[in-house]
């Protein structure tokens, strides 16, 4: 039910998912209005075939706060559908809901892999030169130290594994310089920790912001307050673009005659700048598989959310990730034993 | 003799400056080798009239240690030319030279102008839809707490007003969310400062990482270290877009064709999207005007960066920084007050 469009999104989302992942045994529980989304699988019989609908009347609006979604919440659509991955009933589960909602009610239900963690981290899928990179913390954690930061790095290159098919992927830390002694004391510790820590990563040191459009790492991991924004500021750069581009070939006869020619071409690329094309982030750090969909996703959008959460539940992620968790508090341990 | 090229740089760039500054009074102290600056003096009249030369033989080299060239940089032409600054001959200095040495030669010889500044912080002139905004600080200030965030807000609203010529410019405080609750607590504790604190500044509140191109605001405050990641996370997503758009009009005959047809339009726009279009930035919070130009920049960057410079001497800029940090001590003494 969440997002802008709810059912008429999601779906058309089933159909297409399933077109795109022919052949994988696959099925979905779909909660909210029973009249709504009978009617959308009425016209939809591939997303039927694999469809069960799971009634519910309760709905968590985008603006609710997440305090009142947790006081409230309960049997609502985002609810049922969390729930259902406690219960066992399902292996993940996706929203294009109420962020704040979803990230509340799922830490409720489900609970934090590791104690450090306030809350799950947020991945962006970023475009780059070389492909996309997964950045995360980009606004969950707005403070993060350093075992923080190893536990973004343990998160994020399973994820990147799990949803690129990148059997090794490397992993950055970003900072403000690629020397020993840049930064604060939280990255040059969690430096320390990756570089001597013998953990399973393939840690490559301190990355810059310009280095995650070169897509000179796989995984850059960052605090959820500079991820942020830089994230946000890397939206801005993109949307400024896309206005000088319209104001650049709109100005003069010459121009225009250039833009219809182009057309195409200027499409495309537009395409490949656009953080959107690659929607789906979870919510990393949660005992089970969380999908967060773009409110405005589209069909396309919305199936490739479903793409990633599938990409998750079937392959070793939730194991990966618990097994270097606990690598990591060995590692912690024993530095805090050789400090005694 | 900083810088990529030196003097055939330098020299040309004053010529471009006062054809860009007629009318007004100015004069120049060259610092460094005698032969080359005559050689390249004697092929231009127009800066000839205008400039002295300082020789001096001592080089501060671009790969050298800040600490280095405090120990061995008395003499060289960077350390003159900031002392020239000290002795009241100059009004102002530039250099396109090693960074770390004039920021740590400069603090050295002018020190700062409160005490919570570790270093010079350093100001971006970031192109956005309404023109350019000043972000603060990108890169010197490791971590900042909120007396440091609002001197930089003072610092920035008078470098805005002296070189954009904005009578009141409009202060934002960088943050992952606008609601009065989101962020760490040097930023909620800098944003009661700034909104209660009586203090002359026009402060509008949070601003968001896509704010930055947007123009919401003149004054963009933050710390070093998210600073330094925007502003180096926008350079790489520009030169993204410049690959793309390189690759996107080779990729067929027809976008070849668009790509000549609209050459001369996506090269204003490229230009407008580049931050060294507005090269020349001043290290603030030093007793002293001090411009740090692009290692890179060519005659018509290095002449705008003494633009900069000659705005910054002409107007009420240092009057105005030392009344307003006089104020902030005020506040900050009576907060201490009625703590106790």
């Amino acid at each position: 039910m969440g997002g802008d469009h709810g059912p008429p999104v999601v779906v058309p989302a089933v159909a297409l998912a399933m077109e795109r992942m022919r052949g994988r045994n696959l099925r979905f529980l779909l909660f909210g209005d029973e009249a709504s989304l009978n009617e959308e699988l009425a016209k939809a019989p591939a997303a039927r075939a694999v469809c069960e609908v799971r009634p519910t009347t309760l709905v968590i609006g985008m603006e609710d706060k997440p305090a009142h979604a947790l006081r409230r919440g309960k049997g609502s659509s985002l609810w049922n559908a969390v729930e259902a991955v406690k219960n066992g009933e399902a292996h993940a589960a996706v929203s294009a809901g109420n962020t704040g909602a979803l990230m509340a009610i799922s830490k409720l239900i489900l609970r934090m892999v590791a104690k450090e963690l306030d809350r799950p981290a947020i991945v962006a899928s970023w475009p780059t030169l070389r492909g996309a990179s997964t950045v995360l913390d980009v606004g969950a954690n707005v403070s993060s130290d350093a075992t923080q930061l190893v536990e973004f790095a343990i998160m994020g290159q399973a994820f990147h594994r799990a949803v690129h098919g990148v059997a090794r992927p490397s992993v950055g830390l970003l900072n403000v310089g690629s020397e020993e002694q840049k930064g604060n004391e939280e990255v040059r510790e969690a430096h320390r920790l990756m570089r001597d820590g013998g953990l399973p990563i393939d840690y490559r040191g301190f990355v810059e912001g310009d280095d995650i459009a070169k897509g000179t790492v796989d995984v850059v991991v960052t605090d959820g307050f500079s991820g942020n924004i830089a994230l946000k500021t890397a939206e801005g750069v993109a949307r400024f673009v896309r206005t000088l581009l319209r104001e650049a070939f709109t100005s003069t006869l010459r121009a225009k005659i250039g833009a219809v020619v182009a057309a195409p071409t200027l499409r495309k690329m537009m395409d490949r700048l656009d953080p959107g094309s690659v929607n789906g982030g979870p919510l990393l750090g949660l005992n089970g598989i969380v999908v967060k969909s773009h409110g405005g996703a589209d069909a396309r959008g919305y199936a490739n959310a479903l793409v990633v959460a599938a990409d998750l539940a079937q392959s070793e992620y939730s194991t990966e990730i618990n097994l270097n968790m606990l690598r990591l508090a060995e590692v912690m341990a024993s530095e805090r034993e050789s400090r005694e």
